[in-house]
């Protein structure tokens, strides 16, 4: 049985012992769905790094820039962190550094000591599924939540990939328990529970936005795998 | 409208801001249960302090003590964290002491700065929700959790005070949204729900600790409202 626990915040990340495990990171709205969108598009790999200053020099060196902070773009930066920038086709073959409030932050940290981070959404959570039936390592999902506190999307994420490895999981924490409970209680419905209770979506306006949401809460849009490798993320090939 | 906001572990409660806010306490398994229950029976007060030293201070001053760490009765107390040991009728008219790995720390940590701090437990869920709308102030629901991690009896509490509550309120994060879905996933059956999936009923073993849990897992048993004066929690009287 593959043991599953899960971290709803960063910030209880040091209670979770990474190592020899697998961490997912997720951060649905919206910077894992803005790398799985970018690099299933043809992005060739995403760097997160934890800072503005880091990005800019990454700027330099010819990367293309993309990110937030509060939920805005970085005026500085290529594109901001809509699934759909990372999707254009002037991006295609390129690499894309990224900064963002929450997500990046997540990934960073589960890179110190996990032993492989994978990156998941929504968009290709079957394909996170498959791949960890595969491997058969116990593992930790993180939800980057949204500055510290839990988060509805994250969490339903985790419910939702709990949800298609349960035949083969032993879930031991709580957290994974009441996340899987959460998707279950969504009942197929998960984009608009999204839609109307999360707060993050609230936090969102504006036609753009609301497309955005829509397209990030989509289970299965593709089938892609993208790996940390050193610092970068790229799709992992069979 | 009452605004809720939920705390799943008091190692995020510095994101919430308690100040001016009643802040409700619960540790189902078992420190806010046993001060519900004990207070019920007949206790007079109970004292929550954080250091097994400090609690045998009480003791000399002629208080029963009460508590446990990890799971265990601390030695030299009086009793430790059964809601029956609370119960007996030599404690009637007693005041206690009483430290917790985790519930009484979170009792100390809301009394800093809230403006109220109410103990509830789901053998009062249903007073507790009634004062509450009765004061039609802002709350904070701080659950105690396990060593710092979520836990799914106090999130349940969290949920069922929520769904009594929810004509008179706006839930304003994620995580009141995610406790009350989980409520209603129980779709009346807590207990059961806290039996079979909670990680904490499978850390308790034996005959004794099973009648705990069911004892601590019922909904609405009492109808008293303890309340944090000064130093001790008694029963506020209307």
């Amino acid at each position: 049985m593959i043991k599953i626990e899960t971290c709803l915040t960063p910030e209880i990340l040091s209670l979770h012992q990474l190592e020899g495990k697998i961490a997912v990171v997720t951060d649905v709205l919206r910077a894992t769905s803005c790398m799985v969108a970018g690099l299933n598009a043809g992005v060739n790999s995403v760097i997160p790094v934890i800072k503005v200053e880091e990005a800019l020099e990454y700027q330099k060196k010819g990367f293309i820039t993309a990110g937030e902070r509060g939920g805005v773009k970085v005026e500085e930066f290529t594109i901001g962190n809509s699934p759909f920038e990372h999707m254009q086709e002037e991006y295609h073959g390129k690499d894309i550094c990224m900064t963002t409030t929450n997500g990046t932050v997540a990934i960073t940290e589960a890179k110190k000591t996990a032993k492989e981070v994978i990156i998941g959404a929504l968009l290709n959570v079957g394909t996170v599924a498959e791949y960890l039936k595969e491997q058969n390592q116990d593992i930790v999902i993180i939800c980057a939540g949204w500055k510290g506190n839990p988060s509805l999307e994250d969490t339903l994420f985790a419910g939702a990939l709990i949800h298609r490895l349960q035949d083969q999981a032993e879930l031991t924490d709580d957290a994974s328990f009441m996340a899987l409970a959460q998707y279950q209680q969504a009942n197929g419905k998960v984009a608009d529970v999204i839609q109307n209770y999360a707060s993050h979506a609230k936090r969102l306006s504006g036609l753009k936005a609301k497309s955005d949401l829509s397209f990030c809460a989509q289970e299965d849009y593709c089938s892609i795998l993208p790996i940390l490798n050193g610092e970068a993320i790229t799709i992992k090939k069979n």
